[in-house]
């Protein structure tokens, strides 16, 4: 369907008409000059990130419910990520002239699967449009109390610095599916050198093969099989929110707190010089999964510089007091990476072979090049 | 200074370092995950705007640090127009490879002097890039105490109805822009075809001449003498904070209100149909300032639809009770035009020769065409 047949308002209605709000903050939701919220006697946060074609995502192997799930998902990994609970989320959305009503439907059934699963609720935002290409930005609230509250500047001398799941594995995905995209365009460049070839003899058997050999190249479906894991890290990425919530209940409270989108070189990097102090990581301890490694090795890529640099990951890293060793021990997915030192020692990894090096916050940097 | 020198991190630190915290209610802005605030007792306010260029600036007429100033004033518009009190505004931007770092400055002054004026901190959001031209989300934060707040749906049948300032310069303003950059691309394509004439010809000296003047259209700056106020009202609009206080101290309470946006017939579609009412305005009563009517004229345009669909004003569109309407009488620069009447009794729009209308919602609408 097009969306000028709907119209703005039409539209926005079409999306929102099923959004029933879930959390006793949520006063008022869609359909006024703002949303209305209530947080008694709770801290409220507040958090917004933009989602640019081109940039942050290609239409040519993202999936538009997934591109919704993830541009939901990414904000309310930051509130986690300050220790809070997401409770709202606020939408705008540029649609490029290009997408029917179907395509927009469809980032929103993502963005609600996001939400539904940590319970947020969609409050409202801006639908418009972009002479040139789609843009979405989300902004995601949430509480907590005073004391909860977890910022990047609280890691002291020797706090241990945890990471979940495993780094690296976004990236990697990332790499499969931009290398698909490159074998895609080759083949359509050559059945079109093919064409012109056949359209200058003539040969209308030939052409007609040929069109039969487009639809192929078109319909062809990529086997991710075995990288699975991989494309599932970089499309659909989860918000850690279930470790919070472990932490909580064994009354680990962690010194300082982030996500990893960057890459986990650059947090550390922010962590450290908002705590004022260095750090030494193990390149050993890094946590990286089975499919990372192998694809790794396949690209032939260097695998510490992919789990230290790759970003969206979306996973938590985090300080806490060296005392809490052995109660992280027992928790799944936590990994004890290195510990926090004195400023004046740096930010150092440790190499399997025990050399240091001094660690770069290259991260990903999306105003370079 | 080319934005990539300096980086994200470093472009974000020159954006954000003079921004100092001024409301008890922001307790931690740029710098982590999330931005914190409290708000004791209190209702939070959220809305978000995206801003796309080509659809809604165009940086051929738009100075950067008015459009900043837009950027965040139509946010903070949004705030008033539900009684509350704007806050924290959160800015995600995402930059054309065009811009410089003193070009995005720009956009922050005019974001930094718009918060100035109404006491709003900045304290987040995200700088990204763009393929493909600039685009700017601003999400503004306020609060309100519960029974102060006023939605759309509280319209009574017998309300009059109420709008601040004047309606359509904004628009008459845009026009007049659109006329110039016409002229502009106009003379731009003359010299063009001028100078590929006299490279033909090979005639030097004709060639220096037209240098000469293609430098004269480049630099003409022009001349806007009795229409300043309708470029102004396009570029640099003003949210109506000042009538919100006026109305407080009066102890008058407006039963529905919101912001002109999208244009007076377009906002009242939206406050009588979730007021589940109809509505009857004077064309007589529509304030209008003279510079627009002298315009439209120039234009050949209709008067009273410029003022109906026009938008971009971010005036005060409010019903009251009838008994307000001495109390309101006194307060200058807000106009009785018209009431509230029974769903069944239709929108219209009564005209000078006591004809009636009935008012179409045809608004401003980005999605169409």
């Amino acid at each position: 369907m097009d969306i000028k047949d709907l119209g703005e308002f039409g539209l926005i209605d079409r999306l929102t008409k099923d959004i029933q709000p879930k959390n006793a903050s949520t006063l008022y939701g869609v359909g006024d000059d703002c949303a209305v919220m209530h947080y008694p006697d709770k801290e409220v946060l507040v958090t917004s990130d933009m989602l640019m074609e081109g940039i942050h995502f290609d239409l040519v192997y993202t999936p538009l419910e997934q591109l919704g799930y993830k541009a939901a998902m990414v904000n309310i990994s930051d509130i986690f990520a300050m220790n809070g609970t997401p409770q709202q989320i606020i939408v705008s959305i540029a649609i490029d002239k290009r997408m029917t009503v179907e395509d927009v439907e469809a980032i929103y059934r993502g963005m609600k699967k996001a939400c539904a699963k940590w319970n947020v609720d969609i409050v409202g935002g801006d639908t418009t449009t972009s002479l040139t290409g789609l843009a979405i930005s989300v902004t995601c609230i949430g509480y907590a109390d005073k004391n909860d509250i977890v910022y990047r500047h609280g890691a002291n001398e020797t706090d241990l610095i945890c990471v979940t799941g495993d780094l690296g594995s976004a990236y990697m995905g990332l790499q499969i599916l931009e290398r698909e995209k490159t074998v895609y365009y080759q083949q359509i460049d050559e059945y079109n050198n093919k064409v012109k070839a056949a359209q200058k003899a003539g040969d209308e058997t030939e052409l007609k093969k040929l069109r039969a050999q487009r639809r192929q190249v078109e319909d062809f479906e990529p086997d991710f099989a075995g990288k699975e894991y991989l494309i599932d890290r970089q499309l659909k990425p989860e918000a850690r929110g279930d470790v919070i919530e472990a932490l909580r209940q064994r009354g680990i409270h962690p010194t300082a707190m982030m996500d990893i989108s960057d890459g986990l070189s650059s947090e550390l990097h922010h962590i450290c010089s908002q705590s004022h102090c260095g750090c030494r990581i193990y390149e050993k301890e890094i946590p990286i999964d089975y499919q990372t490694a192998s694809t790794c090795e396949e690209f032939n890529m260097n695998l510490t510089t992919a789990a230290l640099n790759g970003g969206e990951d979306y996973e938590l890293l985090f300080t806490v007091p060296i005392g809490d060793h052995e109660r992280l021990a027992d928790l799944e997915g936590i990994h004890q990476i290195g510990y926090i030192t004195k400023e004046s020692l740096g930010m150092y990894l440790v190499t399997r072979d025990d050399n240091e090096f001094e660690l770069q916050a290259q991260g990903w940097n999306p105003l370079k090049g």
